[in-house]
């Protein structure tokens, strides 16, 4: 796992991924007493940085093994990622779902064109199902973060912002990246480290489901008491992954927590001043960035903003509750 | 009026107007059955193109005159535009207001630096109190939409729609373009005809509003009955202008005419399929591309999202009516 991966990654990406707008807003960085830059990744296809991941899976695979299709497990991001770069490569997705997943995300996939296989998250074995069809079929699972090529995809948001903040005056700053399994946390760190020494990634979660910032202070991987209940459903994983917590404990400042109504607040910022969609697992880093200043050095500092899949309810739950996020 | 005067402006505009990102998704290319290219000005400086304008007009004075300060009139996003291009060229800034405008637009303009004088729409005349304040104060008037650097700077949209269309494989289609005096439509056209010729711009406007398409229809400048009581504010004028209306109607095709429920589905739809906010007036184009497909040509179809400085309340009615706007 190294910057050649992501380089490489970055070209199979060209003119497929979205080079997402750095944004910025005078209001926000009054509000945070410093610089605030936000990377749009809910501006890439399919609503998340996702996508990346997706395709430079897909696309570094050997065309023979890459026609007979893939697999993934996912009930959200993931899987419209992988669906929509399958899509894209004209070979056959299977999206492996809890039978109880959110309708509208079902219908999203399918209409992506990817076959969904529902199973029981009670009584069915998610693995035994996923291996079973793999081999049956011929397809090749695509893990959601512990996986080097979808690191390698997701480091590409990386170099983007190395360039991005450079023309803008940034080449010192703290990069916040909401992190799960750590797949874009470490993905940009690497990117970070080989073009823009002076932005540092540290990874950002919700409250209660802090596991890497827990690791990155033990030294080793730490996994949460849950993994359910949290409105930032889409960035709670168990643990960090084998492979993405050496790299973050190798490249990464201390983690940041954010509660939810925090997440909630950002969103309402992002709304009012930068008009973009955020889901609350795609806001944590700007939560930190505005509401957590104290923790942070610098005059400026990097939110990537890392999804948009959100509900109309809970979107405006969080507006109406939260006025323009101040 | 001519091509020159945008390239100049895009010269002037270059590292300070974002370059907005032509967006996509496969539900609106199904939705519309055709491809849909979405140029999101609303992710320009202070949320709307008018920031171009706004920059190009004084960037274009010379460094005496604009030193001094500019003045404008504008309740909503002229207001903002140039009060924060200002704000960059540290000039003051005045901006005519009436008195009962919102609250949060005053207070946001005054946030960006911009003084903000008041005037009682029913016993005193906007124009004298403009009139006096520049002559006392030496400022130099920006108008909305009738002046040539404004018209040249929102014309800076349409050279990056022709690039980045291009880039997409797009060189044959409409483009829509939420049309209010007709600075903003007058520009792409004119930017349309130089580097794009297999583009055509076409006004787009709210039902009951729609002077432009009649003007065009007519061959001579048309007026609306009323210029309040829409959602749409901030594309609703009494006519094309002066200087507008000869380049409208010399390279505009045939005007289109939504309503606001159209309006209000779009916003959805960007919401749940591009991440991006839009006020309603900034929607009308995408609406026309979305749901009136019978009165366009081609295989493509671009909309021009110029703005997303709604209030919480007016966009949150329009999800909660319009689910995912299909």
């Amino acid at each position: 796992m190294n910057i050649d991966m992501i380089n490489a990654a970055a070209e199979r990406l060209r003119g497929h991924a979205r080079r997402t707008p750095l944004l910025s807003s005078p209001f926000l960085d009054e509000l945070a007493g410093r610089r605030v830059l936000v990377k749009a990744e809910c501006l890439q296809h399919t609503g998340s940085f996702k996508f990346r991941g997706g395709w430079s899976a897909l696309s570094a695979l050997p065309a023979e093994q890459r026609r007979e299709g893939v697999i993934a497990f996912s009930s959200g991001n993931h899987a419209q990622g992988v669906a929509f770069a399958a899509r894209e490569h004209g070979v056959p997705a299977v999206i492996l779902m809890p039978a109880d997943a959110p309708r509208l995300k079902i219908a999203n996939t399918r209409a992506l064109g990817a076959e969904v296989v529902h199973f029981d998250r009670a009584t069915e074995d998610r693995d035994a199902i996923g291996a079973r069809l793999a081999q049956e079929r011929g397809l090749t699972l695509i893990k959601p973060f512990d996986e080097p090529q979808v690191i390698a995809g997701q480091g590409t948001t990386g170099l983007e912002i190395a360039t991005q903040a450079a023309d803008q005056g940034v080449r010192e700053a703290d990069v916040l990246v909401p992190c799960g399994g750590g797949g874009l946390t470490s993905g940009i760190a690497l990117a970070l480290e080989a073009t823009a020494p002076g932005l540092r990634a540290r990874p950002v979660e919700p409250e209660g489901f802090d596991d890497t910032a827990r690791s990155l202070l033990s030294g080793r991987i730490e996994r949460n008491p849950r993994t359910t209940g949290s409105i930032c459903d889409a960035i709670i994983t168990p643990s960090p992954g084998q492979i993405t917590f050496p790299i973050l404990s190798r490249l990464c400042g201390p983690g940041l927590v954010v509660t939810e109504d925090e997440a909630r607040r950002a969103m309402a910022a992002a709304f009012t001043r930068l008009k973009i969609v955020l889901e609350p697992g795609g806001a944590v880093a700007l939560a930190a960035a505005l509401y957590h200043g104290d923790r942070i050095g610098g005059d400026a500092v990097i939110a990537v903003a890392s999804g948009g899949n959100v509900d109309a309810e809970l979107f405006c739950d969080a507006l109406t509750r939260f006025g323009d996020g101040s």
